[in-house]
């Protein structure tokens, strides 16, 4: 049976956890092909963009380590502010955890009793699969297919993905 | 046969022009109809959003008033940074005149002379008839339906839809 400390706590994100997020993000920025950040955005940039005010930022902690993180905010203002998107990133030291799946069910959870009615991610990028069959095993459909939106550094361009979930 | 001063004229806007584009502005945002900007915002955010540092912003000019305003801007950064993102605003007084066509016309124009290679509309409300009818006319497709993303103030939730062109 796990013990209470081998398993996931989700908790805002605080201005000492700076660090660890920027350990989780540079390589998958670096790497260019899961988000629409540019490659070579300074630390300072990418943290004020992912812990910025107009979101609410969590931290995923294992073992007393932060393997995870994500946001979640308004995806649009005025008329679109009842959907809600967030962005998610896992340690590559922690993949196949299900750290990134306990973070989309937290936001989940976060977004309904916040009130939001829909939570919608605006541009996941078609080759990186296994985020596409995890977002749709918690209920997200294709809702848009952006034709070549993204340019992978390794294939070229591909599609990106609108996904869309009533809550 | 039309007179050179009857005609649509379209430059960089001007600090100066800010009165005059939140003239056109203010009384579609007040309405909510069709941006998902925030209803009640005030002059001085709407125009630093419009006219912001990460985007150009346009005027249209007919018989020395300006009667249009557009921006053109990256839609996603770094693998996204290849299409761009417009928004157009046609004063309620000038409508059915062609502006937002000749605005589109003009900023299609730019976005290929620029390098981009494709352009999205992020969030058309549907409800926008002649707006989803003109992009149409103009080389857009529907690439996405957001269910219910828009929250019209006359007609309740709406869908929002996601246009797209390659360039």
């Amino acid at each position: 049976m796990a013990q209470p400390n081998s398993e996931l706590t989700i908790r805002p994100a605080r201005e000492s956890d700076t660090g660890a997020i920027w350990e989780i993000l540079e390589p998958i920025i670096r790497a260019g092909e899961v988000f629409a950040i540019p490659r070579e955005i300074s630390q300072e940039d990418a943290i004020a963009s992912w812990t910025g005010n107009d979101r609410k930022t969590f931290v995923a902690i294992f073992e007393g380590q932060i393997v995870g993180t994500y946001y979640l905010r308004t995806n649009q203002a005025g008329g679109g502010s009842h959907v809600t998107n967030c962005g998610y990133a896992t340690s590559t030291k922690a993949r196949g955890r299900g750290v990134a799946r306990q973070m989309c069910l937290h936001s989940l959870e976060l977004a309904r009793s916040s009130g939001f009615k829909a939570m919608q991610f605006n541009f996941v990028v078609s080759t990186n699969e296994v985020a596409v069959r995890l977002w749709k095993a918690l209920g997200f459909e294709v809702v848009g297919i952006l034709p070549g939106a993204f340019a992978h550094p390794g294939i070229g361009y591909v599609d990106a993905l609108v996904m869309f979930q009533k809550l």
